[in-house]
């Protein structure tokens, strides 16, 4: 089954395609109610950034680390670059943070107060001069901004505030870095969020000009939201600029991508390799962007990046010809079972035999747990000062 | 309290208000599981305006009504106009029906056969010819659109006839019609929906020009989605072109506006009424579009009314500028407050002042139940052929 | 990988597995919005039976067939008990309609109206009659009962109506037959169900006594909703009785099983294969419950066993042990990639096996298409009295 | 209009109700990505029982505080409890906290681990002490309890661990202790949550027996979820025991009480105000339990009782005879209107004088803010340390 395909072209497809790790993705995250410790999680950006080579090392995909502004913060970004790159590492996208300031509690860009508007938008003229210290084209933005309660403010008003922000920053991109406009459907506001959908984040990424973008992160949207669907409508209209992977049941879970519904990370990369079949193939950013709450770190990037292999191979073994032809004739299910067919594909001999070619172990988690690492850095990390959670109650 | 507000402006401001009433509203209609007749639901044209009359003639502020193609297709239109005119009527939005021929099992205007797309734009270029034979100048338009399962059809190939073929239409337009383009989350479709949030017909609207504008449809939305906000966004695009009201719980569920969540609703006028307080009043079609599943059509309708009342008087109460004052002072719940004591407030003896001020009875439902209209027409109308559903299993 | 397992076992437990088609999913069906016709679709029970057949041709794991009453009423229910097993087929589980009569518009069994209530306990002992006549030894209620506006009933009085004429009922089941109690979130009543959820259904079930089980449709629950777990806890409780399998995005979208997310229908088989391996075998019977809206009834029906049939084998082939100790060593991610590996593993080989061994085409679909059966069913079935829809508009 | 009723009585049932506040809703709490500091937010139990006793001194129906052990907890629970009444307030539902200490990460009385387990029977059975020593009778049991990722556990070994670990607590309970069973859809955990919903609850209630009630949390289902439906399905299980209020559009966003969808909580208090006027009046203990992340926490518990009275004084109006009459008259819109007759009703001018009977002033935010308490507290308690949050990403 499956024989159609040019086995060497894909295995060339899956050794070039590229993901972004986060460098919180390193460190203990948690949920509202409790930040569960992880032995050995990385506790700066150095820390991280090591975390990051091993990944890289077992994966073979993971060259870019992105960073969290002022997370992340370094007094010399000249020596952290360095650092990165004494490791085989680049750094990658810049995230500003825009929400955990106390000043941030009414919001960021869309609050009502001018100054603190000022504060967010010297926050992100900041975060750009990092971006093109490090030599990173990406600024990643994710607004938290929202109210709680109808009246809290002037829905009308702080649309207009985002975008009169947005236009003073753009300029300062010139025409070699990229914004990344991410957009959230709930939290952490609860009554509307400022970039609600992807229409809210397309709308203004026009309005600002070709270096803006939309970022789809996966755990973004209302259930039961086709995300493929918003994907292939972003490709089509020349706005897609990257993804935040991470899977989800419920809310924003931040869970493994690909963990709890392989089919709709498949479905997602269907319609990125059909539009690359076709030519069309815009600038996307592959970023995971998760939080590991009772999961040991580095193992969780992992085994994030297995998933996001069996996912991206199967889209490349789909018979997209036969799809075609399917599809003229109005044969639902033989269209339905060309891409069935691909997703009931073991794919990981494959996989194994791409990261052979690549010099790699062809099971990145036995790699990694044979290497000792976890358990090196659990010894050699002692635990940052005590959990925190959102839910203190005191 | 609400002492503030001008009463006679409110009082204006309720009398010159005006909704539109779907002929569709009038007769039988159901789920897939079962079509429930109701005594004297109106069967044809006549009936159904006979029956508009009736609830315009007890609210006074509904004297247009929206039509079905083919649903009302009469052979001679300036008749049936004259008939409208001559009960106090006149004719409304069109509403093109393309998801009841066999051919649009796989869609219409997005369907990959062009003889397919071809006659679904040949019949919206008869609903305009319709409308400009009735004096109508709206079109709208609700694509039932969409796939199933993944792979069924390809999702970009059908945004772009979508964008094709209405581009062909969009001329006929004149510059006198408008398009309403109406976007639905899912159903019938359930895999994807072509036309499946603001954002998409909001795109479309504006590559098509300043005669579209999109439809908002209030049971069209996942759940949670804040309805308000996207209001407001559409406002401040300009983009804004009228409404499909109903209430839902659940999905589509095509209930009476206003019943399950008043306040949903009243947040809605908000934005609106806020927006005109500042002199934004973009010409908004304010009209029903229900199913009444197992109650009395007439009266389902004048009800409808009746809570569109009911949530546009209280936000005409809203003290704008309060609340404008306690939004720049940061105070969430003043803020609150504010819309909440205008919710708060029981504004049927506004309501009532209101219709006697036209000429009304001060209780419409009361007028109605005392006319004897619903026992005459369950008598005079003899039920349709018999009731029918999506699910005869048979 | 998975060299662990006894290969010989599974191969059994795919040729002992068994799914019971239902006959109405051999007849045309649809929408509220259309019923598009499919040609050859089945009009009536001996041409459902001919259907069913030829999936259990092809399949040979689909022996018996759910029925609907009154949609497959029969005047000799002796003849038509002949005629199924001159087929190869037994009369499987029977489904009384307690929607689809104009008295059912507020319910039936929790209908205010006493007689409304009588009619729906005759109609069941009817039900029952028959099962005896036929058989079988199960009947499987799903109730339409709600109510679509807050007030139009009395919750409790309902309720208690409920348990009263299932009480009244239960008694004629005797010792022999069993009775599956459907639950369902919403649809077609829209404000409350009286049976929305599992609880409900447990709850009754218990009450009534030990022949009354849950049946879990899949289609039935609030998104989100994690069928695997309700489906362990029932087994625990020893209160599971039954599936009705579909598949779904938004709402009861009655797709086909497995089709959207195999990978939730796979973490359900686990929950039952892992109790089998415990020794707990509850009798569950499985059964499809689809709504073929677009697709082509047989092959459609086909398709499905085949996907239970990956997500049942891929459950076959979790290592349980290795599960077992991982979850004992808090390992987290080793236990998800129990999971995982039995997930990714391409079980068609092993099924193709299993289908050689009872003598059948490894290929089912292509079987199917290879029969002619469709194409000659089209031709000498001419399509029923035209196709009927839930809005009608008219 | 809603002259029928009997005024005397109704302020008497106004005056007579009574709602809990929690100690933890007047300290600071956050989302995972923030906790806002509000200035005078309590630090310890001494602080919280004076904001209490502010409450209860504006509301006059707040005269007891829940607690939440480790957090509230005391060497010298006699000389907590004097203070308590010193300022007019008892000391409530205890509240153990299962999901902050390390040992947690993977559960409490659902965990693997047996060492695990014990220690929570222990912290439970520590809580039950508490409640006698301060002579509180409750007990509300929330478990975190839950897995994120397939496989991690084995959910029927959890589920008969819990009631392992429950029936051992159990007995300690006594006949004098009552026992409050919370569940949650979701969140923290996000694969599956141990009690998931009321059917688990209630099932492990019964298993206990009669001293264990149902906890309804207001935020705690799936969308779409009709919680005054589960609230008569209770009542009439006789297994309601009381409820945590809050409110939410998306998830258990915990917002204020009553301020997103006034009328879904007026529906609940229907289903309780109906089987009250029928004699069915259980013991059910109304609780708040929210988490104010923006809003000033005094000022946000009054509030939050203003919506619960608005909302249970509009379901005391409510003509339930009338209501009656027309659910047996099968007449829905009548039925409709009987209910919203009475949530159309103003009912803040009947509170104002149900509280100048209790000799408070009729509006209690006004008295509250005139009182210059939350001034003072904002300079008398320094911040304590540091804000935290759940998404340090450090």
């Amino acid at each position: 089954m499956n024989t159609y395909f040019d086995k060497d072209m894909v295995l060339e497809e899956i050794r070039s395609f590229r993901v972004e790790t986060p460098s919180w993705g390193y460190g203990d995250s948690g949920t509202r109610f409790k930040v569960f410790h992880w032995p050995g999680a990385a506790r700066n950006l150095r820390e991280k950034l090591e975390d990051a080579a091993m990944v890289q090392k077992v994966t073979g995909i993971c060259p870019s680390v992105a960073l969290h502004i002022p997370w992340d913060k370094e007094d010399d970004w000249s020596e952290a670059k360095a650092y990165a790159e004494s490791l085989g590492l680049r750094l990658g996208a810049v995230n500003p943070n825009l929400f955990q300031d106390d000043e941030y509690r009414f919001g960021s860009l869309c609050h009502y107060d001018p100054a603190v508007r000022r504060a967010a938008i010297e926050h992100i003229l900041e975060c750009v001069e990092i971006a093109r210290t490090i030599g990173s084209d990406t600024i990643s933005l994710w607004l938290a901004d929202g109210t709680n309660y109808p009246g809290q403010d002037n829905l009308r008003a702080r649309k207009r505030r985002l975008r009169e922000t947005l236009s003073e920053i753009y300029p300062a991109l010139g025409s070699d870095l990229r914004l990344l406009i991410e957009y959230k459907f709930f939290e952490p506001a609860f009554y509307h969020t400022d970039l609600a959908d992807w229409g809210m984040a397309s709308t203004l990424a026009r309005q600002l000009g070709p270096q803006a973008k939309v970022l789809v992160d996966t755990g973004h949207h209302a259930q039961g939201t086709n995300i493929a669907h918003i994907v292939s409508y972003l490709i089509d209209e020349e706005q897609l600029g990257g993804f935040h992977f991470n899977d989800r049941r419920y809310a924003d879970d931040d869970l493994i991508v690909g963990s709890q519904n392989p089919f709709d990370l498949f479905l997602i990369f269907t319609e990125l390799v059909a539009a690359a079949r076709e030519g069309v193939i815009p600038r996307v950013d592959y970023m995971i962007d998760q939080s590991h709450n009772l999961e040991p770190k580095v193992e969780a990037m992992i085994q994030s990046i297995l998933h996001i292999q069996s996912a991206h191979t199967r889209a490349l073994l789909v018979n997209y010809a036969a799809l075609a032809q399917a599809q003229a004739a109005g044969d639902t299910l033989a269209a339905y079972r060309v891409l069935r067919d691909a997703f009931e594909t073991d794919v990981r001999p494959l996989l194994a035999e791409a990261r052979e070619s690549m010099g790699l172990d062809p099971d990145p988690i036995r790699a990694f747990r044979a290497s000792g690492y976890a358990e090196r850095v659990a010894r050699e990390r002692p635990q940052a000062a005590g959990g925190a959670s959102g839910y203190p109650g005191a």
